[in-house]
């Protein structure tokens, strides 16, 4: 049976959802290991929506794998959860058709980034909030979160290592609020939703929003680098700490 | 010179404020290590408005204690936000009478307790949030959470081993309220001010809540266990790492 799952974790003690390195802690080696038990010690290859880096967290990333057996998909997400560390759950299991692949079926991604400002970062939020230790214009913000919707080629955001054929991406949603969660303190809440991201991009949209916010770039240069594709322009990427996969959304009819 | 720090800290992974356990990791000892750097090794005592047990958070701890040298306030934040492990923050400094007792001089203290309900917990919230996989009753719990307010011996809350000298305080608020932070997924938020509150009492006040909001017990029992100062028939408290110390309030005239 083939089967999707929606995931939650923690990224703080992930080195990734999967990485090159042998022998690093993943969320794909997890999960691999707790489906291998199910599978009586066979292996059991998982793909995700996203490959979210060390430290990234979701709420909602979507896998899907095959198992040798028929299982009823509420018993499978409880098996699972019985045998997965705390810092991964599984919030959900389906069944679904051969076909599906939960990257390639994929219609969009929504990334949420939270991003502290202020002097002292509050110790409870420190893994899953971003901080800056200074004020941010929201003007600015606002104005360099308008740059990024549409299709575009995204190359001035793309790190190295990136494994994508193409760099050009359709951003449907790019949003950034504020919020007060303790006197001295504003949180950036930014969301964005695109048909992909390539590989630390929504962490080189927040470095953007960023370095116009603290006023070391104006919205000017932010555009200029981006049409010009030009990826030394463009600021750094923010820590991966402040970033959660949310959501990924599938046609209602998945091929 | 006499000081007052407001702190944060995220308690997961402290032995609670100050400890009977020698050698046990406390905020206390994080404390009263710093502060002995800046008075050039001698030993600095810390006294804290509330003795937070164990995986208990704050984001408005007040400390106060002596150092034998002059220093300006905000000065002094810095040098020891630059002494403290990432766990724990100084918020704010401020220079006080010499009378002032973080714990004696305070006027109220309010807490905040974060409980999930739902069949699974987002692994981003284990550290900050209770969970019970179960749905609890909006209309019971509110009406637990009215027994609270008032002047009365909460002796059925009071855990053994606290060092109170009388078991009555004054409740000067209790109110629970809702939130939906995800699919499938409530959180119910529990916020209680009091002139103080015996060791696991609000905890002990949040396990009454979920006894009542599931249908354990009613709200009458719970009403004639409080009366009767009755703690073997008071529901057992909920877990640590769901509450955290907000704000201690004090006079604008410091005694």
């Amino acid at each position: 049976m083939h089967f999707r799952a929606t995931l939650a974790y923690d990224g703080t003690e992930f080195q990734g959802f999967q990485s090159q390195s042998a022998g690093a802690r993943t969320v794909q080696g997890a999960l691999e290991a707790a489906l291998g038990r199910l599978a009586k010690g066979g292996r059991v290859a998982v793909h995700a929506a996203g490959r979210t880096d060390a430290g990234v967290h979701a709420v909602g990333q979507v896998a899907c794998f095959e198992l040798p057996r028929t299982l009823d998909p509420a018993a499978l997400a409880r098996a699972l959860n019985a045998l997965l560390p705390a810092d991964v759950r599984v919030l959900d299991a389906a069944e679904t058709p051969a076909g599906f692949h939960a990257r390639k079926s994929a219609q969009s991604k929504l990334y949420r980034y939270v991003l502290d400002s202020g002097p002292v970062q509050l110790p409870t939020r420190r893994l899953f909030a971003g901080h800056v230790p200074f004020p941010l214009d929201h003007g600015a913000v606002a104005d360099a979160a308008a740059l990024y919707p549409g299709r575009r080629d995204f190359a001035a955001l793309a790190s190295t290592g990136g494994s994508a054929k193409t760099t050009t991406r359709t951003v449907f949603r790019s949003e950034a609020r504020w919020e007060r969660p303790s006197t001295g303190t504003e949180t950036l809440l930014f969301e964005t939703e695109a048909d992909g991201f390539l590989r630390k991009m929504v962490r080189s949209m927040v470095g953007g929003l960023v370095a116009a916010g603290r006023g070391a770039v104006t919205v000017a240069e932010l555009r200029h680098a981006l049409d010009a594709r030009d990826r030394r322009a463009w600021p750094p990427p923010a820590a991966a700490r402040g970033l959660t996969l949310v959501r990924v959304e599938y046609d209602a009819v998945i091929r």
